[in-house]
């Protein structure tokens, strides 16, 4: 790994090259992509949660003049069950029958049927001249009803997976996740303090600006080209190809600049539907999602309620923790418990404990990845509960967490051993910054709270090709979402010893580059970015050949140094240093142009950690919170960008405040949203936030050519901890349930007198 | 290189994967391209074939509702002389005045100005509205003219290069190529007959059914996309970046399909002008010429005078011979004079020879590459002589070339050796073609004549990307004229041992793959050809090291056999062979995605030897001439896609015979061509031809795995001269001249009784 002292480009805050086209609105969207002879595709929802599609009758829509397709659940293959690996992956059939209901609806907004019209207004009306004639079913919409031997049931084919018996009653719970150590009991009764409590989260959005969109059109041999805003065009393409029952090499996915994701732009709901309205209209189809739609029929992540004990000995130490968690994955299989119970307990030593978490159907829309996804939930009542036996113990919070903290060598919860963590780093960082070294503000509360991701690596590839001007193309296929081209193009310009501005990134499309997961998991800078760097060392060794063979002396003779080929100590001196720009310039007469390649299953993503220092101050006569302060210290591993990075911090941070404050979906007993707004599902705007603080810890992950950890997703852990721990602090009394809205606080307040 | 007996692919006639769209209309051809906001750009032309440009007037042009930008000369930067590589090529100071004239019109059409505006009818009366002051100069159009030193000067900057001497006197003489061996005087004395004749060819055009046509749009950073019909996308990138003083870097070129080039797409005339009115007026910009602007402004071939003088004794052997070539360049220099001197005496073996070849401005568009450029008109005045000499000799012209055919070994008259070639196969094929051999039909006249080609190598890049599903993904940055798609993935195919179905083949853009130089040179199966078949090498490579490390043994144990990693034998016979598609499932367990690349400067295009046959019945009354019958027999080195090298020879034949027959520019004494119309500038249609015969003669070139040689040029260069032989046979004398159109033949009839 590259020593900092030798960096010359990494850790610079050049402008992104997408910037100046983003700003202005040149940039493309999902919805921007506007074709020849280009028609609109729009779904029809379910209007109830739960109930058997009697029958669909589509023909007085098809007689509406200017409407040229219709499709419905039965114009799709019968999907077969089987895993789709990666973030935005679970059951094939699963997310099939998310994409177009066949037989039953499981919630209010599931796809019934599609049609493509030649506007926007006569789709609209060819959605209102098909008749669903619907069968209701008794439904149930909260998680512990859910989870009852008796309730309703979503799928008869449900059996709990993850239980030592194999099941053979059907049930709502789709699978338990365990983790245990040590011995509970004995943990327990070693404990001086025990500390339990329950919270209840609820669901919440990820909120990403842009709603879905996407453009397919067809070619005579069927094949499909597709634009879409997605985070992964290859994960996306898998997918479709699934559902379609086709193959990959029939489907070219094209990335376009996407407006967030967040985790909920891994999976796919337009794309299979305008293929086959491509398909059976023989026009482009553009299909461009409502805000109302994104609510009520794309993945939010899963509201839980999670039930906590802690023991300690008085100087702190954790003798047992144990968590039960439930978590709602809506109405089909795969609410995050794996992440959720793996991450609750990852920044301790903890000789004894236990988790349980519960994967559970209910008639809501399926849940989707959401930026760490399930550690949010799972960490709020750990973190909880550490604040309250601090309190009790009298002791700081950060001392607390310090005495437990994890380090090289602790053994994770979930298994392998820690390598060069940065936790303590970001604890003492903590302890002696100025925003929890000060004074709390009269009338205020601080909180503090620890966050952790375990970053992932998984699959990416890149291209390097050289202009024979020396400029440098790097091509890859990771979505640009938080300035991964600008951070591509740093690690290009740093291993190939040329300026910044002399390299450009290139998203690819499926059919032009490598193959690349989606850009999630915190993976892109790590993975992308080292597949980039080997593309640029494959580069070099290409250099280093055509030098030598140049120079007449053989290979090993030569050696890359401060961008240039240079003759090895001992070689003649006499040789000049060939920069790469020299060197592509006589590129055609020493073996054709140069061009490196990388592909990659990356291991060794260091796990990130965060501390986050919030002040709250709580109007008691309304319950309305304000943020006044709020201080996000993780470690980068090493900053390729310093500003994106810190932008991932303070974006983490504004949505966990907006969840610990503000947001969560609201459904009526018909399990209807009754939010599914921007001006009712309340996301804080920037009038509600304070400048976010950062602080950037760089404990160099070796894995990593320049030592990149992941930072994308441990930002938003910490913050609703955070919170809940400032209330505590600011009224003197725990509100164990998120949001902190004004009538959740005031009633907490009145309650406690 | 491959065994014949060992493919499975290679050879046969799968269905391109291009031509459904193509014949449907769906495939975008370079008029297609589609923008939002998109504005239409025109080119103001010269109205006057030599003359100063005094003053341009673009005011009332701007003050036009709905024109957004003019620009003229004075808005590019000074190009810097300088040679760009490549066909296409040539100097760049040339190409930009080609482009934009900045002090001087050359000829009449010569760009002067352009505009963009919303509409083509408000951009066309912008181009009304400008006023361009000129001062005349006398001009002057013939080659013989213009070569006398006291000629009407083009530019006074050009001194003839080439001579032993350097010159200080300006001169439309660009520059003199020689070629000589032996000794002439020796030689012709040696010789029992001399022949000599003086010959005549027009300019003529390639013909392309679509305009050149390009759409280009900017983004925040000054970054140029531009969508064109090329040849060659590099190539004209780092044109136009030269033109426009910027690095290729900032220039992203997109190849359309293309429709039709011949050599003629491989200039920019629009590029860099619809970058510059979308500079201006910040809307991307389409630029769509006329066929007229195509006549008038783009590059035909030279138009030619020869003189050739050839001494052969009885037995056949050429014992000397000399040619006199000038070619005219048109209004920058660059007339194909080298190849026509290189080629002219290359398929014999000829002691004593001297070629001079000229290359002559005069006041007529500049020139460009057309289908072995050059060489059909110098080895017209040679494939003429010896069937007079034939005919002096009495005996067999077929025989008369196998006396003297140069073959494996034999130094061609530009230097090196021949390595295998198959001229002597494609004698022996045209002496038993039964269209040889039958009666010539009374009143017509059978001609025969030998065409050759070097075909180059040049650089090509590839990558293959490999599917987890197996399939397979060939990327290169060749555009697709004749079904290179195809030929890509039949080598794709064969290489990995997988079905065609399964390879898709995709013409990457400037950012998306590794450079390629245009498709030209008859080098894209071959050169680009072996790059994707040394990426597929690069797959395998990577599939056997996987294959060993799944099997726990060394990668030197196993080997690639049928499409399948094997253990070599006595390596554990218990391992069962693994083909691509199973090692491709498993690639994210194995070290990720699996794609190879390689980027080459290709060596060793093997020279191509084709003899032509034609029948042809003239109408003595008239002069018309009607093609009875036409066989092209070729050396194909090996056919990868024999019905695509059938449409070579037959196309190549199509262009040669209407150029022997019938097209011509055709000037005013003013410089205007008054023929600029497809009506009037008479191309063969598919009722003035035969169907072509076609027989394609496999020599394998030994520097190709599987044997290619280029096929899509030598075609075009025999069908002029076996015309002239045809048409000589049938009316018993010489027509010297080209094209053999009813009023050159009903006149040569007349003069001869």
């Amino acid at each position: 790994m590259a020593e900092a002292v030798d960096l010359k480009v990494v850790g610079s805050r050049p402008v992104r090259p997408d910037g100046a086209d983003k700003v202005t609105g040149r940039a493309q969207y999902g919805a921007d992509i506007n074709l020849p002879n280009m028609i609109y595709g729009r779904v029809l929802r379910s209007t109830v949660a739960h109930a058997r599609i009697k029958s669909i009758d589509t023909s007085a829509a098809l007689k509406i003049p200017g409407v040229l397709a219709v499709v419905t659940g039965a114009d799709f293959p019968q999907a077969e069950s089987g895993e789709i690996g990666g973030e935005g992956g679970g059951d094939v059939a699963d997310v099939a029958q998310n994409v177009m209901a066949r037989n039953k609806v499981l919630y209010h907004g599931h796809a019934v049927a599609a049609v493509a019209a030649k506007s926007q207004s006569i789709a609209e009306a060819a959605l209102a001249a098909i008749k669903v004639e619907y069968e209701k079913l008794p439904l149930v919409l909260d998680i512990l009803e859910a989870m009852k031997p008796d309730a309703p049931l979503l799928n008869p084919n449900c059996f709990t997976k993850g239980l030592s018996e194999k099941q053979t009653k059907p049930s709502n719970i789709a699978s338990v996740m365990t983790l245990a150590r040590g011995n509970l009991d004995e943990g327990f009764a070693a404990a001086d303090i025990i500390h339990e409590s329950e919270h209840v989260i609820p669901m919440a959005h990820q909120g990403y600006i842009e709603p879905h969109a996407c453009t397919a059109t067809i070619n005579e041999a069927g094949q499909a080209t597709v634009w879409l805003c997605t985070q992964g065009h290859f994960d996306t393409r898998a997918q479709t190809a699934k559902i379609l029952g086709c193959s990959v090499a029939d489907l070219r996915f094209i990335a376009t600049e996407i407006g967030g994701g967040f985790g909920g732009k891994t999976v796919v709901y337009l794309e299979p539907v305008a293929i086959l309205l491509a398909r059976k209209s023989g026009r482009p189809v553009k299909m461009i999602m409502t805000r109302e739609e994104v609510f009520r029929a794309t993945g939010p992540t899963s509201g839980s309620i999670a039930r906590i004990k802690v023991g300690v000995k008085k100087d702190g130490k954790i003798t047992a923790a144990k968590c039960w968690i439930a978590m709602e994955a809506g109405a089909f299989a795969g609410a995050p418990c794996g992440p959720a119970a793996m991450a609750i307990f990852a920044p301790y030593t903890i000789e004894n404990f236990k988790v349980e978490a519960f994967d559970v159907l209910n008639n809501k829309p399926k849940v989707a990845a959401y930026r760490a996804p399930g550690a949010p939930q799972s960490m709020h009542c750990m973190e909880v509960a550490l604040n309250e036996v601090a309190h009790k113990l009298g002791m700081d919070p950060i001392d607390l967490r310090m005495v437990n903290a994890a380090s090289e060598g602790t053994q994770a919860p979930y298994g392998p051993k820690f390598p060069v963590i940065g936790f303590k780093e970001c604890l003492e960082a903590a302890k002696k910054h100025p925003n929890w070294t000060k004074p709390v503000p009269a009338g205020a509360g601080r909180g503090f709270a620890v966050g952790f991701w375990f970053n992932v690596g998984m699959q990416s590839s890149a291209e390097v090709h050289i202009n024979d001007d020396g400029t440098v193309r790097v091509v890859e296929g990771s979505p640009d979402i938080g300035g991964s081209r600008a951070s591509m193009c740093i690690m290009a310009a740093e291993t190939l010893g040329v300026p910044y501005e002399r390299v450009r990134a290139l998203v690819g499309d499926t059919e032009s580059t490598g193959f690349c997961n989606v850009t999630g998991g915190s993976r892109t800078t790590f993975a992308t970015g080292m597949a980039v760097v080997r593309a640029c060392e494959d580069v070099i060794a290409q250099c280093k050949n055509r030098a030598a063979s140049t120079w007449g002396v053989d290979a090993d003779q030569v050696e890359w140094k401060d961008g240039k080929v240079v003759p090895k100590p001992g070689v003649n001196a006499d040789l000049k240093p060939l920069s790469l720009a020299e060197i592509a310039a006589k590129s055609a007469r020493t073996g054709g142009p140069i061009s490196g390649r990388a592909s990659l299953n990356a291991q060794g993503a260091g796990a990130s950690f965060a501390c986050n220092i919030v002040d709250l101050a709580v109007d008691k006569e309304t319950g309305k919170v304000d943020v006044l302060s709020f201080t996000a210290i993780q470690d980068a591993g090493r900053a390729i960008h310093p500003a994106y990075v810190e932008g991932q911090y303070q974006g983490g941070a504004a949505q966990g405040i907006g969840w610990a404050l503000n947001e969560e979906y609201i459904f009526n007993k018909d399990g209807v949203m009754e939010n599914a707004g921007f001006l009712d599902y309340r996301m804080p705007v920037a009038s509600d936030l304070p400048m976010i603080d950062t602080q950037i810890i760089e404990v160099p992950n070796p894995s990593h050519p320049y030592g990149v950890r992941g930072v994308g997703e441990t930002g938003i852990v910490a913050p609703l901890a955070a919170c809940s721990n400032a209330m505590r602090n600011a009224v003197g009394f725990l509100i164990p349930d998120l949001p902190l809205s004004p009538p959740r606080v005031l009633a907490a307040i009145e309650a406690n007198g």
